[in-house]
């Protein structure tokens, strides 16, 4: 089953992901601080049999560490999620683009999620499985306040819409505290793949909104394109003025990178994605001249973090075996 | 017409080539502090017409800049003959096996090398050129002292012997110190490859005799050997623990140096050296499983040198173009 990372729209501009992400506590079930076991279970149970014709339940406790981390690493639960100690379940659709975890720091968590620039379909998406589940699901919900949530920066809308976007030339140029300082002024937020406080990886980024109360989500939604397709636009400038000003200083920096991932022997994870960066950098901007791999930029950046890479050996693997595997894997991509 | 360079002898072992050099002065001219430009001129004249049957003349005087480095780089003159502002003049063989200096610091050195480990045969080699020379000509020669020279270092038998080395093992392993001390103990020297108080390029050395006075030039030569072979040894000793005990890090540098001279753009001197000597280190090792290029490890080290990228490119280029121009002509060598 192919996911939507190796779709090719995630390659072809600094967009690589439209998401959209819906808080929602269902009304006869305290919230996570106060639930029991017991109910947790039930409202686990309850949901799942909702929405058992289109999701796949994933018996998530039952896990192992590798494949909870490659749950994480492919954003399709939150660092929050594992941290939680209640019983907790998840649902998602092979292709991962949409999934919904429960008990998460709201009871449903719904999230939609897909390659390139098409946040209104997975808006679209995500509002249908709430629809799904509201027929027979009363939400906690306030005429004057919306949706009721855990942590009151949901409240509301419940909504946060982000696109994650490749910026490296901004990243590098040392442009990146005037793109937050904009951003945050219309009450969006940038930050790194990994969630609130992680260091950027790959020069990737997610920009969503702050705001969830007080606004439709429509204007949230549309809110959030417009500053995107700014940051996007300051991008671009950059990189162009990188062709026509330092062109070779460039195209070197990109076939340095092109040529250490298909020679290196062992690689950490974040020299890796510095590399990977590079290489989607490289083809954005039609500068370096090789053909594209079977896969997407994201989706080798995907498969290289530790998790997969310890799927993939079918064993706990240190950071010494990890690097090593890395750059194997990396050589067998980008091999002639 | 191929030179020494070029032999595969020259890529083998550590031992790149083996060089020996004789100091002589006529003994009807003063030493070059007192000569004057006629009698510089007369003695060159003499000289070159003494050895026209075998040598082709240099109009050193009269070369560009760039021919003159380009001399340098390869090992023909002495950093020291390009300062001396008396008349001088240049005989080589097209194959830059045999040349004679005139009027460096002596009236004649005649240098003699070839690729590989055979110090016997340019000692022969030199010592004809010489005999050549003394059917003619009376060299200022003491009974007790030996040839004279004008620095007393070279005084005795003017010779000096050596042999041009790899040793990235032993320098990247910080043992480099020790070899210095352990060579100086029996009368010998190691330097960087461009002669006295230069930087050690690419790691490579020159290791020669310190003494030239109390010794018969078969004593020299022979210690020079002995010595020549311990150092090597110890470089051996520490390539094979290297693959021993770090085989996967020392294989990650080398591939890494070959995917850089593959693809970089612009490379400074001190870097590319710094990758050829890694690969040439990952052939020596038999560790780097990759196709070898038609030049020796060693002639593409001297073709990417200054001299020769503005001979190639037929016009001066600044640091900036020369990078470039290197990176241009090693990604033709190390091409699919």
């Amino acid at each position: 089953m192919k996911t939507w990372h190796s779709e090719a729209k995630a390659d072809e501009t600094p967009i690589i992901s439209s998401r959209v992400r819906l808080a929602r506590n269902i009304k006869k079930y305290p919230f996570l601080s106060r639930i029991t076991p017991e109910q947790s279970k039930m409202m686990i149970r309850e949901t799942t049999d909702r929405l058992s014709n289109h999701f796949e339940f994933i018996a998530f406790d039952q896990k192992s560490d590798a494949e909870k981390r490659f749950l994480l690493e492919r954003h399709i639960i939150s660092p929050e999620f594992l941290k939680i100690t209640k019983p907790k379940g998840l649902l998602m659709q092979r292709d991962e683009k949409i999934s919904i975890m429960i008990n998460e720091e709201d009871h449903i968590r719904i999230q939609a999620i897909c390659a390139g620039d098409d946040i209104d379909s997975v808006w679209d998406t995500a509002n249908k499985v709430d629809d799904l589940l509201e027929e027979n699901t009363e939400y906690a919900f306030d005429k004057d306040y919306g949706y009721l949530t855990s942590c009151p920066t949901n409240t509301g809308t419940g909504l946060r819409a982000s696109f994650m976007v490749h910026l490296p030339m901004l990243e590098r140029t040392g442009q990146f505290k005037s793109v937050l300082t904009a951003v945050s002024k219309f009450g969006m937020t940038i930050r790194g793949i990994y969630g609130e406080g992680s260091e950027p990886m790959g020069h990737i980024f997610q920009i969503s909104n702050q705001i969830t109360m007080g606004k439709s989500e429509e204007d949230i939604i549309s809110s959030l394109k417009r500053i995107t397709s700014q940051v996007i636009e300051s991008e671009t400038r950059f990189q162009e003025k990188a062709l026509s000003e330092r062109r070779i200083s460039t195209a070197d920096r990109i076939y340095r990178s092109f040529g250490t991932l298909r020679y290196a022997r062992s690689l950490s994870g974040k020299e890796a994605m510095e590399h990977l960066s590079s290489i989607r950098m490289g083809y954005m901007m039609k500068i370096l001249d090789a053909p594209k791999p079977d896969l997407t930029l994201y989706q080798i950046m995907m498969d290289i973090q530790p998790g997969n890479l310890q799927l993939i050996k079918g064993r706990e693997l240190n950071e010494i075996e990890r690097d090593i595997a890395r750059a194997e894997y990396l050589r067998g991509i980008f091999k002639d």
